[in-house]
C-alpha cells in the first residue's frame, strides 16, 4: 500500500489522527453498504471512545468549541469509512451527502459556520472525492448531550 | 407463502400488530422505490390511523411511554414497507438507515434510549437483515405534536 | 428543446421563476449525483441570493409565510436540479425524498402544513414524478435563522 492510499497516512500528512473505535453495546450498526453507497450512523464527538463537547452550543460551548467538536464527530465519520475499507483510501469515491446537527440555544444563527469545520476537514482529506452535498439544523437536544452530530453518505468503488 | 416469509407471521410469532394503514390526504407518498432502495416517509405514533403518544418528551411522556410512541412509529414503517412487498417480508433484503426524531425538553440527552426501542424492534422482526445505521436527534416539535417521528430506508431484493 | 422538456417552461406556465443561484463561498456543493440519484444540499429561502423569510414560525412569521418560505426553499432545490440536468425537465425522472425543517417554536404542531406546501410545489412543477416521500420536522434553529431549509434526493434517468 503506497502513502496516499491509506487513510492513516493521509491523515498524518495533514497531523490528523483517527479516533479509536470502542465498540458500544449498541442495537444498531455504524456502517451499512448497498450498492456502491455506504451509510454511516450519526458521529458523537467521541476521542477514543469517551465522549466531549457535552453541551449546548452557545451557553456551555462557543462556536470555535463547537468547530472542533465537528472536526472531531468527522473525524469519527472516517475512522468508521476506514475500517469499512480496511484502511485503504483509494476505495472510497466520494462522499455524497453530510447532515450536521447542532444543539444550540434557539436564537442560534452560526450553525453553517460550525458545521463548515466538518466540510472543510472532509476535504482536507478526500481533497476532490470529498465535496458532499450537505444540510445543517440546529437541534434542541442530542444523545448524551453532545454539543453536534454528523452523519454521512458516502460513494464506494 | 410460508409461515416465514410473510410479515404477518412473523410479527404473530413476537406478538406484534402490523397497524392498519389509513391513508391520508397527504401531497406526497409513504413509500418510494428507487433501484433496490425504498425509501418511507417519516411515520408518527398512529395506531389504524389514530395519533397517540402526542406530547413532549420530558413534560407529558417519561421514556418509557417515548418507548412505546417509537415501537408503533417503527410498525408503521414496517406496515408501509410490508405494502410495498405486498406482505412477502423475503423481498426485503435489509433496511439501510433509521432515523428517529424526539420531540423533547431541551436538556434532554436519553433520545437514543428511546430509539434503540425502534432498533431493536427492527431486528426482533428482521433479524440479521434489521441492522441498520441510525440517527437520533431531539427535535423541538414534530408535525400534529408527536413525541416521536421515525423514518428509513430499506434495500430490496 | 420542446416547451415541455425545459424547467423554465413548465415553470413559466404555472407562473413561477427559478431564483438565480447566486453562488457562496461554502466548502460543499449544492447537488452531487451518484447512480442515477442526485443528491441537493438543504436549501434556505434565497431569492436570488438574498435570504428572506428570517425568523421564527409562531413569533416573526405566521403559517402563510412559513408556507411561502417552503415553496422558495423548494424552487431553490429545483434551480440547483435545473442546473445539474441543463434545463432539461425529461432528465429527472422523480423526486423520491424531501426533507422540511421548521424553525418553530417548541408547540408548535403545524409543520406539516408547512411543508405541504413544499410537497404541493414539487408535484405542480413535476406531476405524477414529484410523488416523494417525505419527513417533516421542527427544529429549534436554522442557518442564518431562516425559517425554513428543504433539502431532497432525486431520480435522474
Amino acid at each position: 500500500m503506497s502513502t496516499n492510499s491509506s487513510f492513516a497516512a493521509r491523515l498524518a500528512q495533514l497531523d490528523l489522527q483517527l479516533p479509536l473505535l470502542v465498540p458500544g453495546n449498541n442495537p444498531f450498526v455504524a456502517t451499512r453498504r448497498v450498492g456502491n453507497l455506504l451509510f454511516v450512523s450519526g458521529q458523537g464527538s467521541k476521542r477514543d471512545g469517551q465522549a466531549l463537547f457535552i453541551g449546548k452550543v452557545g451557553v456551555q460551548l462557543d462556536i470555535n468549541q463547537a468547530r472542533e467538536a465537528a472536526r472531531l464527530c468527522t473525524l469519527n465519520v472516517l475512522a468508521h469509512v476506514a475500517q469499512a475499507v480496511e484502511g485503504d483510501i483509494d476505495r472510497v469515491k466520494g462522499c455524497v451527502q453530510l447532515r450536521g446537527y447542532v444543539n444550540a440555544v434557539d436564537d442560534f444563527t452560526e450553525s453553517g459556520a460550525v458545521i463548515d469545520a466538518a466540510s472543510e476537514l472532509l476535504v482536507q482529506v478526500l481533497g476532490e472525492r470529498g465535496q458532499h452535498t450537505r444540510t445543517t439544523i440546529g437541534v434542541s437536544s442530542l444523545p448524551r448531550g453532545f454539543a453536534v452530530e454528523v452523519d454521512a453518505v458516502f460513494e464506494m468503488t
